[in-house]
């Protein structure tokens, strides 16, 4: 575990956004995986993106970090990630939560 | 997966405040499931304490809700809990990262 290669998203200078979405799948894991993939990369192309933080085990949860309010909007109309909101309700989330909140102070520890 | 019995943590009434912890762990686990599921008891004990989500993959990502940041600092001095903390730091961290956001919007989907 400690020596797998993913890194935790850095801090970043609050207040900035971030989105925390959390989720129960379904049985239906077809597809799911590489549009998951997909949203990452397109998400990182955004204007306002700052990062990601993503893991799942009997729930999931990804949080992800963004400059304001409107870079998050954006991301929400994006014509891509509206298919992928739709196949997701359709097919894959059986439930999820999805919460908008303004980091205002934040702490890292390296050993 | 969709068959377990974790549950996401219901939406609350915002304005309201999220804890978003990610970790990296070293290699050393001995002790940290148990103390883990403990600082969850403890917390749901807390004044203000109001849900948690937690995965765990190749990151730990655990995001706590909390009435206000009253409540998140009164946890964070709780005696039992800063001796977790001091663990944590001494032994099962490589490197974490932690906010402190007020949720200001929430949506949720069920199937």
């Amino acid at each position: 575990m400690s020596d797998s290669e993913e890194k935790l998203a850095p801090l970043f200078t609050p207040p900035y956004y971030a989105v925390i979405f959390a989720s129960k799948q379904t049985d239906v894991a077809e597809g799911y995986a590489e549009v998951a993939v997909r949203m990452v990369e397109l998400a990182a192309q955004q204007p306002g993106f700052l990062g990601v933080d993503s893991a799942r085990e009997n729930i999931g949860i990804t949080v992800s970090y963004w400059r304001d309010i409107d870079a998050i909007k954006a991301w929400k109309a994006q014509a891509e990630h509206k298919q992928a909101q739709r196949k997701g309700k359709l097919n894959w989330y059986q439930h999820f939560t999805m919460r908008i909140a303004k980091v205002e102070r934040e702490y890292d520890f390296t050993r």
